[in-house]
């Protein structure tokens, strides 16, 4: 699955994911009113609308782009039903020949994080039969309980020709309280970002390793280091846009081949419409206004090379 | 709800809780065959089959007992109706009367964040309507992100009256990896340590905060100086039995006042009429089996006080 990642990133020239965390307040009012006229104001009529609005912006940008990234907690949001919306996502995506990365920031040990790793990259086994449930390509991963809670994926993916993203250096503003602290003179990303390294080398695709790190892209100068600690690692990076990474800062995070990486952006594509800058769409027209959002950051990030 | 959990660990003189974390080989052919009959060989059915599981250890073992802890993964794997039936066993065991810990180890930053603890420890809103949806009273968070990741959950404990552990020494091999590294003299694990204490501060009951720890039964010597460090935690340990930790082992995890902690078996418990010691009740009476077994658990806790 790392060389289909590479390979549509290519083709696409897109180093892009569009991530899909819908939030109510981005949901307009004509889909939500429909969800709700059939459903009623219940978790089922909400998690038919956070599908449908998945749905129009996918329709919008799948040939755009090699990858979309649902954060299940979104949907978890909405209990069972919602978690139905993010399986329906899931599958939706896929259909339309995209590359789905759950990012699910799941960790726990032994079976446990077993029972993760089937669930979300593997199959199911009831009786004699097997199910595919939420069928990820990729899932992000959670490294503080170490290699055992990291193996049953490892092992999943490698079955299933999968991947995973592991937690190094995170986007967020107190990512550092335990992230950068310093252990023999490295901060512990760098601890984490060796190890992803050293666990991604037995798990390698033609060019790259399945085996990939997530690094905020508020974080450019801690990208530089992490690079070469890791370098055939993929990093996909959160926090462009919303969160304030700007283009010129995701320079270091590539390698010199022009890959290497995969930038998301969540809430500056799939709440398009609500900025100044696409208002023009209106809210009915918003998968438009996101491929335009689409476009725009994929000239942005072109640029940068 | 850390009174109320003080107050039933005190009133059932049982410092415990039963972990569950059902996997299909545990489940006794008749309930399987009950489920498969109306259900077939289904995710439904599976479903079915681990919530009547659930069921019957609940109705054994509720009045020995002040909690539960299920493990959300092994419900994960069975997908949407694998939820469903963690959500049903959260709501049983309560309405039997018993404090629910979500063994669900999320952990993610501002909005994702707070999206997992509105599922599981809030109210998730849907227009004008309000949901309760998995309900439990505590969950487990991840320490990784840092504050960004546990704010969110502090907020909704507090406004609900609820309570986190947060992951600090977790009971299997490999925790040290990371958790165990050296920063300033003092181990990662300490570090966490201290935050949880700074952050519980805020967070009082009567005699206990509701921000509590993970510490492993595995890690005896690291509880001692723990306990010292956050005194005021409860202390979630889990590693009893099966893992390996041993009763002696648990009383440094313990304060003078013989409370601030609480011990969690479950295949020792759940699975109980599996091993040699009771497999004289027979698969049938699979509850009385684990109600045996959680007598036993409680000598065996009491006899280090």
């Amino acid at each position: 699955m790392i060389n289909k990642l590479v390979k549509e990133i290519k083709e696409k020239n897109a180093p892009i994911v569009v991530g899909l965390d819908p939030q109510m307040s981005f949901i307009p009012a004509k889909i939500l009113g429909n969800a709700y006229s059939e459903f009623g104001e219940t978790l089922k009529g909400a998690s038919e609308a956070i599908f449908e609005f998945n749905k129009e912006i996918i329709d919008n940008v799948y040939d755009l782009i090699p990858a979309v990234k649902p954060q299940i907690a979104m949907y978890e949001e909405f209990g069972v039903e919602g978690i139905e919306a993010f399986r329906r996502t899931c599958e939706y995506a896929k259909k339309k020949g995209l590359i789905v990365i759950g990012d699910i920031k799941r960790g726990d040990i032994g079976s446990t994080s077993k029972a993760y790793a089937i669930a979300h990259l593997g199959k199911t086994k009831v009786g004699n039969k097997e199910y595919s449930l939420f069928n990820e390509d990729f899932v992000t991963v959670n490294p503080y309980l170490g290699i055992d809670g990291i193996k049953p994926f490892l092992e999943v993916a490698q079955e299933e020709k999968k991947g995973i993203f592991i937690l190094c250096k995170t986007s967020n503003p107190s990512s550092g309280e335990f992230q950068d602290r310093i252990i023999d003179g490295k901060p512990l990303y760098e601890i984490v970002g060796e190890k992803i390294n050293e666990w991604g080398k037995d798990h390698m695709g033609d060019s790259y390793s399945y085996v990939g790190a997530v690094i905020g892209a508020t974080y450019p100068k801690m990208a530089e280091e992490l690079r070469k600690v890791m370098p055939k690692a993929y990093i996909l990076v959160p926090g462009y846009g919303a969160q304030g990474g700007i283009a010129k800062d995701l320079k270091p995070f590539f390698n010199e081949d022009g890959l290497g990486a995969i930038v998301n952006s969540s809430r500056g594509i799939i709440a398009a419409y609500k900025q100044e800058k696409y208002e023009k769409f209106g809210a009915e027209n918003f998968g438009e206004a996101s491929r335009a959002a689409v476009e725009d950051m994929l000239r942005d990030i072109r640029s940068i090379f």
